[in-house]
Formats: structure tokens, sequence, C-alpha cells
């Protein structure tokens, strides 16, 4: 929350900023950002891809000229209630090396796929193409603990198990390895490329340079399930896939197999009830910019 | 060859299956392939796509009732020359477990994605879900040789070194952790689930049950970079997040860095000026599976 109000105060968010449509066909579209919240714009995006996958099947709807639109989940889902399966993909700035490489050239790129089910949750898978979050590293940091070596590569490229050398000019490993860079890539092909957007070194992180846009790019898509089959065919062929993995034996001390977004799903169950809980570090600094803007914090 | 052979006097390849277009959208179809070659499908599945990419941007063709169907690339790779980018993937028979569990529930799955550049030669992803091919496996039980603990599970779910352990009863492990597990699931949804056709424990792999089709499923589906941008400029695009990651400085002991398919492509350029190298082995099969179909083979 503090980065996104310094960033809106500081120009890289333009706080007026319309998603424009740039150009469009029956099943694509091409939406300029305008330097706005990456949340604005990629809402904007998917919505225009549901309406062309509900008249043709399919909707591609790809984004330049935007910012941070944190997870990629929640726009993909946003199909799910159409009855459609989503995607949304993002780039980001370089945190990563191509393999072989010791600098950045590529983003923590993530990914979402969701695809409604029955009498399940949903199925939604949301990635990132990097082994661990920065934020891992630097847990590892204060409480001086080693970190597997599949984690970070050290200024010399090289893998470290010291957190200090990876936060220190250092830079996160693609997850499984070529695998992890190949789709990191592909992801910026198909946000950053072929939006006309910002690609690899073109893009800024949401902690560096927040005068102004990070010309981060997106891509948003649809799948019209009902084109293929009815849809209460496919939620029971989704029950059916999730009972298989669910019933799977387990390994000894595994108590149960989650299909991807049940924990997440749970979760949310969880906090509806119980509230979200806030540390006190955390809820200070909602306090202080609270403060700042004339806002008053229920808490 | 020798087991395509076999499926199809067995009768798992249905030799006379014409692939049927079941139902249809603007930019997205469902094909039957009638329990025929993968190859026949597929092909015929890319085609469709990238003649409703053509008009309206986007096409996604979802295949049931196929077998399978050689490298996710070649098809993807059929976009290329139309100007359009090009993904394929496909289910395949249970050899992973879902993550925490020790029975075969999601095939190696695998999918590419194809790119054109414009000097460079096109990106292309070709990668399955697993983080190894079962022939790995098999040579080092041959050099009795120990393999790396994130290949395989042993019986009991456990990762294991011990080759024989894996070949026993054992399984691959999706590549990355729980990521290759989640991508190997939405791969089977986006080609099993969607399409109609087989998914997880109801795909045969190609070596077993020979007699009957695997109920494999693919999906194809082409993206019409004009309908984003110039294909030129595309194009110069591509050649710059391709010369951004060449360009990278590398690890101390690195020469080169490549992006996807760069390596299969020198290979490919090699081959063709040097022809094929074909073992003795695979040399005498090839013969002996000739001198049975009453043709003759070039060596």
């Amino acid at each position: 929350m503090k980065i996104y109000a310094e960033r809106m105060r500081a120009g890289g968010f333009k706080v007026n900023a319309q998603p424009l449509v740039v150009s469009e066909q029956e099943s694509s579209a091409l939406v300029d950002a305008g330097g706005g919240l990456g949340q604005v714009a990629a809402m904007s995006a998917m919505k225009l891809a549901i309406a062309k996958a509900r008249k043709t099947g399919v909707g591609v709807v790809s984004v330049s000229n935007s910012n941070h639109f944190g997870a990629c989940a929640f726009y993909a889902m946003q199909a799910i209630e159409h009855g459609m399966i989503g995607l949304a993909a993002t780039n980001t700035g370089p945190t990563m090396a191509p393999t072989g490489g010791r600098e950045g050239r590529l983003g923590n790129n993530a990914f979402a796929i969701a695809a409604p089910a029955g009498k399940s949750p949903p199925i939604v898978l949301d990635m990132a193409t990097g082994a661990v979050a920065w934020g891992k590293i630097f847990v590892a940091q204060q409480e001086s603990k080693k970190i597997p070596t599949t984690w970070a590569l050290d200024k010399n490229g090289l893998p470290t198990d010291d957190p200090n050398a990876a936060a220190h000019q250092g830079l996160i490993q693609p997850f499984g390895g070529y695998k992890g860079y190949g789709l990191s890539l592909v992801i910026d092909i198909l946000t950053g490329v072929l939006s006309g957007g910002g690609f690899s070194t073109h893009v800024k992180t949401l902690y560096k340079e927040i005068e102004s846009p990070a010309q981060s790019a997106h891509v948003c898509a649809a799948l019209r399930i009902e084109a293929f089959m009815p849809l209460s065919e496919f939620q029971q062929r989704m029950d059916a896939i999730i009972q298989l993995m669910h019933s799977c034996p387990t390994t000894a001390g595994v108590e149960r197999i989650f299909v991807p977004g049940e924990i997440e799903f749970e979760t949310e169950q969880k906090r509806r009830n119980e509230g979200v809980p806030l540390n006190a570090e955390l809820q200070e600094e909602l306090r202080v910019l609270g403060a700042e803007l004339g806002l008053k914090t229920p808490f």
C-alpha cells in the first residue's frame, strides 16, 4: 500500500489514466494503459477478452504502457463466473538472468490460469517463473539462515546459499533451471514484445524509479467453455480430474493432496470468517499512511 | 518407428481415421481425431487454428480421441510462416503423481510456443512438465549410475537416486516441484478435460495397450501478430529481446547464452548438411521393420 501511494504521488502511477483500445479484431485487442494502475488496465482488458470470447469462443487482449497489477489470479478468475477459462500474465522488472548469465535480463514474470469446476472450487494456477520471491531471501537475511542453492545467484552468477550474497547484486534463479528461463522469456514475448510495451531491461520494478510508469505489459485471455461442450459437462469433468488428484495415495507423512488454488480458496473462506491478520508493523505503516492522506484506519 | 508400426498393425492407431470438426465458432473448434495418428489430427487442428486466427486474430482448436503426436514444437512452428505465434500442447499417459502422491495421475504433459523473429531464428520453447524423460533413467540403469534426487520417486513416493528404484514401480517427478505439477494438471484440463477426450488415468502411454487408441488429447492455437502491430515491427522487437539475452555477461565457464529453440535450430542446419546419425541398433531395427513391410532402407 505504501509504495502504491508513493508511486501515485510521485507520478509513476498516472491516477487519471484511462485504458484505451488502440486496435482490435473480433477476437483480439491491444490496450494502452496510459501509465495508469495495472489493476485498472488489466480489469478492463479482461472484460474485453470475456466479451470477445462470448461471441467468437476466444478473446486475447494485450496491454502496454502499464504498471504493477498485483496477483495474476485475480484477473484470470474473472472469467470463471462467465463459464470461461481465464488466463492473465505480466512481465516485471528484471531480477533474473538467462541460463548461464549473471545480469538481470528478465523479470520474475508470472501467469495464472483459472478454470471453473462443479462441486469443487475452481482450479487456479498462479505462478511466477522465479524459484523464490525476494521476500523469502530478505527473511533469511534477517534470521541469518542459509538458503537453498536453487534460489539465488551471487554477483558472479554462481548459485549461493548465503542470503547476503544474493541480496548484494545477486539475482533470483528461474524455477526448474532453463525451463523457468524459457517460460519467463515467453511470457515477456506474449506481454512486452507483442503489446509494443516494455520488455526485458526496459521494464522497471515496483520499488525503483517511482516517478515514471514501469512500462509493464500484460496479456489477458478468455476461452468460452460452451464453444467446446456444455458447461455442466465440463464442470463434472473438472470435478472428476480433481477427485483423481485428491484420491491419489499419499507419500508417508503427507496428509492431503491439494490442487492449484485450493489452499488459497480455503484461506479466503477462513479470512472472510475470521478477518485478515495484520502484524503490528503493517498496522503502523497503514496508520501513518492514512494520517498523511486524511483517512482513518479501522484498527 | 517400431512402436508406431506395431500400434498401426494392432489397431491402436486407426490408419484410415479422418479428423472430424465436431463443433466450431469463429475462433474455436473441437476436432475428433477418430483414434488416428496424433500427427494427422494435430496438423489438421493447427491449420484450422491458423485459418481462424487470420480472420479474427486468434484461433484455438481442441482435439479429442487422439494418439501420441511426437514433438509439440512441430505444430506450434506451423504458425510462424503465417506471421503468427503458435501454441501446441498434449497430454500423455500417467507417469507422474500430484505433489505428495505416489501413484501416476498425470502424464509428462508437454507444450510448445513458437514466435517468429527477424534476423534471428524463431524462439521455440518446447517443454515437458517432468523433470526428466524415462530414457535418461534407463541409460543411468544401464550404466549403473546414480540419478539426481530431483528426477524420480521410488514406489513409496520418496525421491530416490537409484535408477532401479525409479524404474521399478517408481514415477517421474514434475520439474520445479509443485509448479511442474500445476502446469501438468492445467495442460490436462486444456487438452483432455476441455476436448471431451481422455485425461489423467484415462490416457494410455505409447507403449501400453497397443490395440486401442490412447485417448490422448491436444490443443493447438494461433495468434495473428498483425492484429497487434506490423509483423516487421514485431520481428525487430524479437531480435532486440534475443539480443538482450545473448549479450548478457556470462558466468565463469559459460561460453554462450542460448534462447529456446536455438540449439535445435543449429542442430537442424548441421543435420541437413551432414545427415542424421543413426546408431547400429536403430539401423538394424529399421532394417528388420523395413523387411517386414517390404520396404528397403537407404543404408
